[in-house]
C-alpha cells in the first residue's frame, strides 16, 4: 500500500501521519521524488483502517498493491479447486452442462423438461423456483413448491438440480437441492452470503450486473471465510451503455478469474445477451475462452414459458448445441460429453 | 407497445402472432411499411406476456410505449407526496437534512454526535447500525446494539432517525427507527422490499449503483404495490468508468425523477463521490437542480471513524455548508433553517 | 415513429403537431389509448426532423421503430458482403488473420517481423505508421516513412498490408496500402469517413470505446453513402466500468452485426484487453462466435517494441495459436491455413 | 511508479527487471513483502517505457504513482489560470454565458438570434458552422459560410464568438474567431489538437463521451504541450448505461478538474440531458459546483431550429435564467451580471 501526499503538505504532518499508520502496526518506507513524497507501508495491509489515511488533508491518493481478497486468491493456493457434485468434476476436463427452463412451471412441466435436457445430454438441470423479478406484477415463482417438482424431477431422471435461493429464511428447503445459485442482484447481500457461508453445499454465485471482478471475488471470499470452499462463479454480463444486447458478456472474466482465483468459473449466455439466438454463438464463445461449464435456458414451447422466454432455445436446438460445443471442448482438450 | 417484424416474415407468421396477441385481451392495428410491418397493441399492456412475442423467430424487435410503473407515476397522480416525518414534510418547501456517522461506534460516541449535528442543524440523524461492506474482514456494525444507541440519542436531541436495514428477520428491531433506509445493493432485494410494503414507516430507497431510473422507479413501485405509499428516494451516485470519483453522482436524476414521479428525491453526496472534500460543491449542487433533501455523513474525527472516514466532514465544516446551502435554497424558494 | 403524448395533452396541441407532422410528407394514425395518446408516422421515416416534435412540450417521448442505417442493413441486402484483398476473401469461409507489431520501428524490422509472421500463417501485415497516444510525450509514429518500409515489407513478403490513417491531408500516402484503418478514436470523424467513402480501398472501420453498435454502424453508412461498399468493421473491445482489463471486449457485437448488417466483421483481441496472456483466449472465442477474422499484435521483442508491448504476443506463440484457432474454424465450417 | 511482482518470479528474473528499469535512468527500491515483492521506481518516471515492463510474464501489476500530464497539473501550476477574451475574465469571479443556437442556420437568422441572446444577458454568442452529425443524412452545417454569418453577428452585437472547428484543413477560417472549440468527438484527434497547440486562440475543449478526466487533462496537454497555455475544458455529459438523459453530466468533475488542474472549467447542460426542460436544473447546479460558466443552446423557435431543437431553450426561458442564476453565482461571491 502506497500514501502519496500533496506536493506542499508540511513537514509536521508528514510526521504525525507516519506516526498513526505504524501504530497500525505497520513499517513505513519514506522516498521524497520531486513533486511528490511517498510512504510505502510494509506489513500486512489487508487490515489496514484506511480512514485515518484517507481523510488526512495532505494525502493525495492512496493506492492499493495487493488484491483484497486471500482464500480465493491463486497466490495462495495455486492448484485449482475441482468440485465434485453427483460425480461431476466442475473446474476439471469435463465441461459441465446446466440446462433447464428459467422457472419451475408445474409438476409435469417440470419433469418433462428434465427428461428433455437429460435426453439433450445436459449434465444438471437447473429451473427458479424463486424468481427475481423487477416488476411486481410479474410472475414472482412457485417457491418451496417448485423446488419439490425439481426433487421430484432429480428422482425420474437422475439429474442433480441447481436453483436460486433469494433470502435467508428459506434455506431449509435447499436442503436436498445439490448446488445453490446466488443470483446477480443478491451478489452483495452479504447477510445471506454469510450464511450460505456456513452451509454444506456448492454455491454457485453470479456476478452482479455492476460489479467489478474484484467484488465478486470479494463475495466469494465472504463465503469461504465462512468454512464453505466449495464456491463456483458465474459470468452472466455486465451493464454497459450497449443496448442492442440486454447486458454485455464479459467473456475476458473468464481466462482472468483462471489467473487470479482457483475457483471453477462457468458462464451464462441466455441472462447475458437476453436474445436466444444468440444463445449458440455465446456458448462455444466461452467454451473456447476457458469456462469450465455453462448455465443455459432451455424450453420445450420458449413462447409460453413463464419467464424469459426471449432467451430461452428449444430442446432440439440444444441437442445440435451440445454436439458442436463438444468440438469445442475437445479442441481445447476438455470434453462435454 | 409496438411489434416491429422481419422484412421477410411470412404472411402466416403474421396472422398467428396476431391471434396470439388478441388471446391476451388486446386490440392489435397492423400496418404495412416498406420496410417493415408493424403491430400496435391496444388495450393495457402492462400485463402483456412478452415471451410468444420476444420468442418468435419473425419478431425483429418488441418496443414498449408506457413506463411499466404505476403507482409511482406523476401521470397517475400529479401531486407531489409530501411525507410528514416527526413534523417535517419531506418533498415541501423544506429541504430536509439528514447527517451522522457512517456507523453507529458506541453509546456515548452516537450521543455526542447526535448533539454535535443537532447543534449544526441538522433534522434528522442518520448512523449505519448494519453495514454492508464489500470485504468480509471490514468492519461490520454493532447491529441490534446500535440501534438502540440511536434510539438514545434520539431521546437525548428529539432528532428523528434514519438507519439501513439489511433483511427481513430483523424488521422488529426497526420499531422505533423513524425511517428505514434501503441501501444501494438492496434495491433489489424484492424479499425485503414487500416485507418493507407491509410496514407502516416511509421507506429511504436509495439507487442501485447501476440501476437505471426506471428499475429504481419498479423498486419503489414494489413498496407501494404492497400498500405503504410512503417512499423517499435517494440519488447516491452511479458506476461509470470514471474512477477519480467512487461513483459518478447523476445530478440530472433530481429533475428526471421530478418530472416522472410524485415522490420525494434527497441526494447522498457523501457515497457519491467518495471525496470529503467534495461534498460541499455536490451538495449545493443538488440542492440548486431541485433535491428535496439531503443525507450526509459527519463525524467529529473522521480519521477514527470506523468506517468511510475518507468521505466524511466534520461538524464545523457541516455547519458553514448550513449556511451556505440555506442561501441557495432560498433562490430556489425554499429554505433549510 | 412513434410520437406518445403527454396524458395532459390539450386537444388543440394534438392537432397542431399533427399537422406539423404531415408537412413533412407522412401520414399520422391517431390511437388514443388510456392513459396515453400516441401517434404513428408511416412513410420514409428516415428523414424526419425531429426537432418539432422533441422541442414540442406536449410531447413526452419519440419511439423510433426502424434502424437509421439502410445501405448497412441487412434488412435492404440480405447476401452477405464478400471483400476480396489479394485473393483473400473478407467475409467468406477463410477466417483473414492480420498480424504485426503495434507500430513501424524501422526499416530492417518492420520486413523482419514481416518474414516472421508470414512464416506463422498470416495473410495480412498489420502496423502502425501513424499513432494516436493519448500522451504527447509518447512515441508518435514514424508517419509516411512508416509507411514505405510497410511497402518495402510488403514487396519482400507478398503480405498485403493494413495501417492507420489519422488525417484527410495524409490519404495520397496510403496509395499502395491494401486495406485503410479508422481507429477507434476516429470513428466519429465525419470529415474522414467522408473523404474515405470516395476512396476505392477497402476500409477497416474500428468500434469507437464508448460507441454503440448503432453509431458504429451509422459511421460505416458515412463511408457507404460516399460510394464505398468496401466497409470491413472491427470489435476492439468497449469502455465498461471493469479495469481488470484495459477494455471489455464486447464479443456479443459480432453474432449482432452479423444480424443487423451484410459487413464482414473482424475482432481485435489485443486491444480489447490490453494483455499479452488473454490474447489467445479471447482469439478463439472471437473465431467461436462467428468472426470473420482477427486482427493480432504480434512482436518478436515485445519487452522492446516501441508501444503496447503488455498487449502483445510473440511469433512462436503466435504460431502455436493459429494451429489451435484453425481447429476451432474448422469446427465452425470455416479454415485459416 | 510501483511493480508489483509475481509470487512465484524466480529471483533471477527479478534481478534482469532491475538492469531493465536501471538502464532507463531510474534508482528501483526493492522490498519483498510476505507474498509479493515491490519495486518502487524513483526519478522523472514521466516518460518510462512500460513495454519492457508489462510484457514481463513475472510482473504482475504496474501502478503509477503520479498523475501523467504536467502543464495542467495544478501541483507544478497552483494559481488559476484566467484568461481574458473580449474583456471576460474566464476562470475568474464573473461566470462567462456563451448561448446561441447549436447550428448556423442563415445570415439574418443569426444576427437576430444574436441581438436576442445578447439582450438576455449572454456574454458570448456560440453556434455551430461545422456540424458533427452521427448521421450522413442529417445537416450537416453552412461550413465557411456560417463562420461568416457569426462573425457579421458578432460585428452587429459585440458579442465575442466561440465555434468548432472539425478539421485541420479550415483553420484559416477561424482567423477572427474568438475561441475556436474542439468538440467531444474530437477530444482525441491528436492531429487536430498540435495544430491548435500552435494557434494563438483559446481553446474550449469538450469532454470526451468516454473519455476519463485523466485522458481529458493529457488531451489539453497535448494543446499546452505545442504551446498554446489557453485552454478552457468543458464537461459535457458522458456516457452511462441510464438512458432516460441522452448523456448523464458529471457535475463531480467541475470540484475535481479544480482540484487537479489551474485550467478554467464551464458545463454545456444542453447537451448532456438532451432535454430542453432540464437545462435550468443542470445549470443552476453547475454554478452551484463551482463551474465558471456556461455553454446553453438558445433559439427562438426550437421547434424549426436546424438541429439539437430537443435540447434548447428559447430566449424568454433565458432571460429568467439568467437571473436566478446570477443569484446562485452571488451566494458562490461570484456573479453573472
Amino acid at each position: 500500500m502506497i500514501i502519496v501526499l500533496e506536493p506542499n503538505a508540511p513537514e509536521k504532518a508528514i510526521k504525525e501521519l507516519i506516526v498513526e499508520v505504524k501504530k497500525q502496526g505497520l513499517d513505513v518506507h519514506r522516498s521524497d521524488g520531486e513533486a511528490y513524497t511517498i510512504l510505502g507501508l510494509v506489513g500486512d495491509t489487508s487490515k489496514v483502517k484506511e480512514a485515518p489515511i484517507l481523510s488526512n488533508e495532505w494525502v493525495h491518493n492512496l493506492v492499493r498493491i495487493q488484491e483484497p481478497y486471500k482464500r480465493v486468491n491463486k497466490a495462495f493456493k495455486p492448484d485449482p479447486t475441482i468440485i465434485d457434485v453427483a460425480g461431476h468434476k466442475i473446474g476439471g476436463d469435463e465441461i459441465v452442462i446446466m440446462a433447464g427452463p428459467c422457472s419451475v412451471e408445474g409438476r409435469e412441466a417440470m419433469i418433462e423438461q428434465a427428461i428433455a435436457v437429460k435426453k439433450a445430454g445436459a449434465h444438471f438441470l437447473r429451473a427458479g423456483a424463486y424468481k427475481p423479478r423487477s416488476s411486481p406484477y410479474s410472475f414472482q415463482g412457485l417457491g418451496k413448491e417448485g423446488i419439490e417438482y425439481m426433487l421430484e424431477a432429480k428422482k425420474e431422471t437422475g439429474l442433480p438440480i441447481v436453483t436460486e435461493i433469494m433470502s435467508i429464511g428459506t434455506l431449509d428447503e435447499f436442503r436436498d437441492v445439490d448446488i445453490i445459485q446466488v443470483g446477480a442482484r443478491n451478489m452483495q447481500n452479504f447477510a445471506l452470503l454469510k450464511a450460505l457461508g456456513k452451509a454444506d453445499k456448492p454455491i454457485l454465485l453470479k456476478r452482479g450486473l455492476s460489479s467489478t471482478i474484484e467484488e465478486w471475488l470479494m463475495s466469494a471470499e465472504y463465503i469461504m471465510a465462512e468454512g464453505n470452499p466449495n464456491v463456483i462463479l458465474c459470468e452472466r454480463g455486465i451493464r454497459t451503455f450497449e443496448n442492442y444486447t440486454r447486458n454485455t458478456l464479459d467473456v475476458s472474466a473468464v481466462p482472468m478469474v483462471k489467473r487470479l482465483s482457483h475457483l471453477p468459473i462457468i458462464v451464462d449466455p441466455s441472462h447475458a445477451a437476453g436474445l436466444w439466438w444468440m444463445v449458440s454463438s455465446l456458448s462455444k464463445a466461452s467454451i473456447a475462452a476457458g469456462a469450465d461449464g455453462l448455465l443455459l435456458e432451455v424450453h420445450p414451447d420458449p413462447a409460453h414459458a413463464l419467464s424469459d422466454g426471449a432467451q430461452t432455445i428449444k430442446p432440439k436446438h440444444f441437442e445440435e448445441l451440445m454436439t458442436e460445443m463438444d468440438k469445442i471442448a475437445r479442441v481445447m482438450g476438455r470434453y462435454i460429453n
